[in-house]
């Protein structure tokens, strides 16, 4: 079976965030300098929903799905017909543009399943497909699973230009080239930009001159720092049937542990994308899916505050990055910190080895964003002292490793 | 992008069972022969959870999830690993092979992911697959997906044989003929029958000489009548490596709200399994698994008596179909009966929509389980008066449409 056997080669979790435990620790101990920094553990490979709760009234919704009983364990594989009603409601509302609750809404168990499904439902052997680099880990990884050919774009991850920074030239040439698909996360993981409202009018039309199909990974859109215009770009002219939505309730409202993510757009996309659901994971999150009624419905000023405690974070993480010297773009929504690191005399992957083991610091290599051998991210949503204090060993670090 | 729509022609759940809600009432009231049958709406297509509910504790085991926080939210992809090491000797006990907690076994969201990432990590395209007719719906649909070559095998779905009745020499031939894979559930859905210890002892036997992997979908294999023998594959002496076992707490112990599932086995398909989750579902669902805790954890008795109440439910729905002349095995486990129906005077899948519109009984066609235009799938894990009353309005419609 060594056709099986090449297809998951590509799926390397080894370095993946959250997976650290199954590493081997090696050589660590001699390549170790100097003592060991003590100090809270912080694991910036996830954010930290016991520093971050759930939103109220999360756990009242799943138990009014307990109580309510089958009706709420079996639904349409799409998800219950009440609850994508009222979301499609909202969801109109937060991006600008029509979306239907019965033709064009999909709850997914995670809003990993609504990207996994959403390539599924548009990528087939041999397709081109655009990425972002850097992007989301399993951008790459899901377009290689389905046997799609990528054609990678770049941002400006190290300087502070006007939105992503993208290379339109690139993506115009790519689209040229017979790309079926563009795939992109905005805000950008693992940098926390916003593409501007130019970059995603031009992404639209060159879309529509070219008949592609975007997905917008949209999961931290509304977590938005101050003076930061979002664009949406189902609401930008592009038809309907030409763009799919992917956010969820995992992040900025810190309900990761429910599973929970919504696909919307294309009738079509979101028809295929069910029957796909139906061999997956048979259907939406049977309770869970109740938890989605606190979603674009949490108490008045919850959210403004959520966004503030975030914003002091990544202001004193910045700063302490910047004073040591490193490269780090100012993050315009979401969690992440994507610092470049000096040239240092140890591999990347050892270096965060490292810091784990040495620093009680756990973060995730650049390399799973694409090529990026000097960068590592950081998921910021932790506890602001522990996240400083994490954020100064790893300075420390950089300055011990150093070549 | 016509490659992607013909790959999803194959996938159409217009009739799969929870999905009758999106069906077109079409033209219904010009077939209809007599009145509305009056009655409790009884839905077939699953277990009712209301009737049967979850079980005693799992709330509890969810609450002490979200109490526990980070933690329990963000697991390794294959799950947690306590709870991992808590099941895998339950579940050693239980099969009569050993599970490795840390190696061989992955936690999954809804016995369907289990099924879905299996056939994903061992089945690539042009690679043959024996799956048995009739099977559950989706391991059709899953070799197809991943471009698999079905060989199809028997089992006697009509006659009250030994054993489940499969074809060994249809099987020999299938693996004589190249087979990588056999994908077959125990008990079997929709029949309910259960493969003989002779039976598994010789698809043990034949998947060693030519060197199949098997996959074992054991969902129901703890929901077994008084009598009934029933052997795990996993202990017949395959290698560890050429086999996997699935399984989940949805059916038996109506947890199924919960969407939780596992796999266990060679070590190197577990691996893939997860490498795979990390890009489907990114990670094993975070609060709910705990839901496992109590899973072969149950209060003494009460299994025995969820196992008594569906047996006097099956021998009553048994001895209706069959005093109205219908063939149907007598289930061995699980909650499933699969009748067949009289030549009838309309097509099957107008029959069961007339069933539905004109009886209020939900029921699933015998052609999601295989080419079986006259049979029809009850799960009978229903009020058991709601059941039965419905079973005579099956007979009653069955008279009614008779050709």
């Amino acid at each position: 079976m060594s056709s099986i056997e090449d297809k998951f080669k590509a799926l390397a979790t080894d370095n993946a965030p959250g997976q650290e435990v199954r590493q081997a620790t090696g050589n660590i101990g001699n390549l170790m300098v100097g003592t060991v920094l003590t100090g809270t553990p912080v694991d910036f490979s996830h954010g930290d929903v016991d520093a971050f709760t759930p939103t109220p009234g999360s756990l009242e919704a799943f138990l009014g799905a307990v109580e309510a009983g089958g009706r709420q364990a079996y639904t349409e594989y799409r998800g219950s017909a009440d609850i994508r009603a009222e979301l499609a409601d909202r969801l109109s509302t937060f991006t600008g543009a029509a979306v239907s609750g019965q033709e064009s809404l999909i709850l997914t168990p995670g809003t990993q399943s609504a990207l996994f499904l959403s390539v599924a439902a548009t990528v087939a052997a041999g397709d081109k497909v655009a990425i972002v680099q850097p992007d989301y880990f399993a951008n790459r990884k899901l377009v290689q699973f389905f046997g799609g050919e990528i054609h990678p774009v770049s941002i400006d991850y190290q300087n502070d230009v006007t939105g992503a920074g993208l290379d339109l030239a690139q993506l115009k040439t790519a689209f040229e080239a017979g790309v079926r698909v563009f795939l992109f996360s905005n805000p950008n993981n693992p940098t926390g930009v916003v593409y501007s409202p130019e970059e995603i009018q031009a992404i639209s039309d060159l879309a529509k001159t070219y008949g592609v199909t975007v997905i917008a990974d949209q999961l931290y859109s509304r977590l938005r720092y101050e003076g930061t215009t979002y664009t949406h770009l189902r609401a930008s002219g592009l038809p309907e049937n030409q763009v799919v939505t992917i956010m969820g309730p995992s992040k900025t409202e810190s309900l990761s542990g429910y599973r929970l993510g919504v696909a919307f757009g294309a009738p079509a996309i979101i028809e295929r994308m069910e029957k796909l659901q139906a061999i997956v994971s048979l259907r939406a999150p049977g309770y869970n899916q109740a938890v989605l009624r606190t979603w674009f419905n949490e108490p008045e000023g919850w959210m403004n505050e959520r966004i503030a405690q975030h914003q002091a974070i990544r202001d004193d993480l910045v700063r302490i990055f910047r004073e040591a010297g490193l490269k780090v773009r100012i993050p315009q929504a979401g969690s992440y910190l994507f610092p470049g690191l000096p040239a240092l005399r140890v591999s990347l992957q050892d270096f965060v080895r490292l810091l784990r083991h040495q620093a009680n610091v756990t973060v995730t290599p650049g390399t799973e964003f694409g090529p990026h051998h000097s960068n590592i991210r950081l998921n910021f949503s932790q506890d602001h002292k522990a996240a400083v204090a994490a954020g100064e060993r790893i300075v420390e670090m950089a300055r011990r490793y150093m070549s």
